[in-house]
């Protein structure tokens, strides 16, 4: 299933897109209509996960037999994030090629001139052995067809072809064997980066800051695939296009660590909560710096993986 | 004044600690009996705070006119951490002291022998020139006299001083001369942190992870205090004592970047949201690494900040 957020008359709703792609049917108004009542439980996409398999039969009964009065034409729907506010946000880094590119095109551009920060040559053994992450900024999160807003500060500004998953059902020391009960879907993730800010804060080892926060850096969807859907998250392609060229071409298969090695690391001795996102990181290939191109004014970045769809952000100074 | 989450007879409430420190005052119980309603909208601290001039009024005149009916022993009433779960969680690194001990006594112990990571010698540029932070797990937040858990995977745990602010008031691109009006209060702060997790982890050039990030991990109170209360965040004495011995001592005065300059960094380009927390960093001496000690098994730690209070916690390997 295709799980979406949009605006609805009445505000922000949510949804599931038909199997033919054409319509986007409204779940809280099907359940009140169906159910006779006039609040259904599934205002946003956080209390369909809270609402556990109850919310995912009633989305899968409206693919069968949606009810008519709460189907949309999804031309005449404006699509939101999926998880407007994610409850938290890691964005992990498990690309080998991904690393190693930037390393090389770091020191060959020159870019990182006041040390630290990524180098070209081999990456730290730990790397390898165990899943990496930083949080990002939940509240810069919007949807595809949303402009992105470059920060002030910034003049090299960068896509990162992501992709990532929710958390569906809390749990705490997750096994990697029990983790992918825990994952409610699956969606396209662009992690903007402001790389001169990034390069500037890097050396002083937390970690991106202002690299990545900064309002609409943080770009999802277009919606939730749920995982019944994709059959294989480690076989996907992931393609970026710039103003509709392709600039670079991934494989999920190359993640060094594997979502469920993601939830039993974070969730060692921690619990982790519905809605959380984990990203995988960017793929090979997936951002501009590895090839030494950075995004220009009025730039569209579309992400495309396999079998979640395509994700479209123009990059804008001016204010929205 | 001093605002502290507490349990209630009816569960979670806020108050304010009367000028002699021996009662609370429950601040909605209050509201609500004065002014003839059930619900007064102060239903906690992130609620008093969107209430903006009209909660801290009710609270400071409940400071000098209490409410018979919502007044409850100090002694009586056990508090929670402030904010329970902070809308989003910031740390900084501002004091060059506990930075330039903490790498001579990671090289003197041999302490991080994968590479990367703090090392003995003067810190990079950018640390004097920007205030650098990462994101820290806004769940794992506890009070005073609550415990922490030893996380399982972890050998080597420590303590770090700091204290930091609350924004209450939202906002952009705001300036160094007006980020006091955002600052709704001050409270300490104890940063548990797992040094082994973190030594091996911290290569990976993303910041701390799981060398912060477990249940418990983020100790907070013991309650806020009011800008208007403290005459000079810049001249506080800072003491941490373990099972009642003076650990260190260090002095707020000698923060390389103070919290409206962190305001201001952070809110370039980027909304700070009512609710969110910015961590000073650990104080010079403030933590056990800096002098080779790590804590055991049933320590108690107490942090006293200087008109903050004291922020007591134990560390347990038991299960809560």
């Amino acid at each position: 299933m295709k799980l979406v957020t949009f605006d609805g008359e009445a505000g922000r709703r949510i949804g599931v897109v038909s199997l033919d792609g054409g319509h986007v049917i409204d779940l809280d108004k099907a359940y009140a209509f169906l159910h006779g009542t006039s609040y259904a439980g599934f205002a946003d996409m956080l209390a369909l996960m809270h609402a556990g398999e109850r919310g995912l039969d009633h989305a899968r009964r409206m693919l069968e037999h949606p009810v008519d009065e709460a189907i949309h034409p999804a031309s005449a729907v404006r699509l939101q994030a999926p998880v407007p506010v994610p409850t938290q946000l890691r964005d992990f880094s498990v690309f080998e090629k991904h690393l190693l590119q930037c390393g090389e095109a770091i020191s060959r551009l020159g870019l990182s001139s006041n040390g630290g920060g990524p180098k070209a040559g081999p990456l730290p053994r730990v790397w390898y052995e165990q899943p990496l992450y930083y949080k990002g900024n939940r509240f810069s999160v919007i949807g595809t067809d949303t402009d992105v807003q470059w920060p002030a500060y910034s003049r090299l500004m960068d896509y990162e072809l992501e992709f990532g998953v929710f958390i569906g059902t809390a749990g705490r020391d997750i096994p990697r064997s029990g983790a992918s009960r825990h994952v409610f879907g699956y969606c396209i993730y662009n992690d903007f980066s402001a790389r001169d800010a990034q390069f500037l804060e890097m050396p002083g080892l937390l970690g991106p800051a202002k690299g990545k926060d900064f309002d609409t850096g943080n770009a999802m969807g277009p919606w939730i695939v749920t995982p019944d859907e994709l059959t294989d998250p480690y076989s996907l392609t992931m393609v970026v296009r710039v103003n509709g060229e392709e600039q670079g071409r991934g494989y999920s298969g190359e993640m060094q660590h594997r979502f469920d090695a993601m939830i039993a690391h974070v969730s060692a001795s921690e619990t982790l909560h519905v809605g959380e996102f984990l990203g995988s990181g960017t793929v090979g290939n997936g951002c501009g710096l590895e090839f030494g191109r950075f995004l220009q004014e009025d730039d569209v970045v579309e992400l495309e993986v396999q079998g979640l769809g395509v994700l479209r952000n123009r990059v804008t100074r001016r204010t929205c």
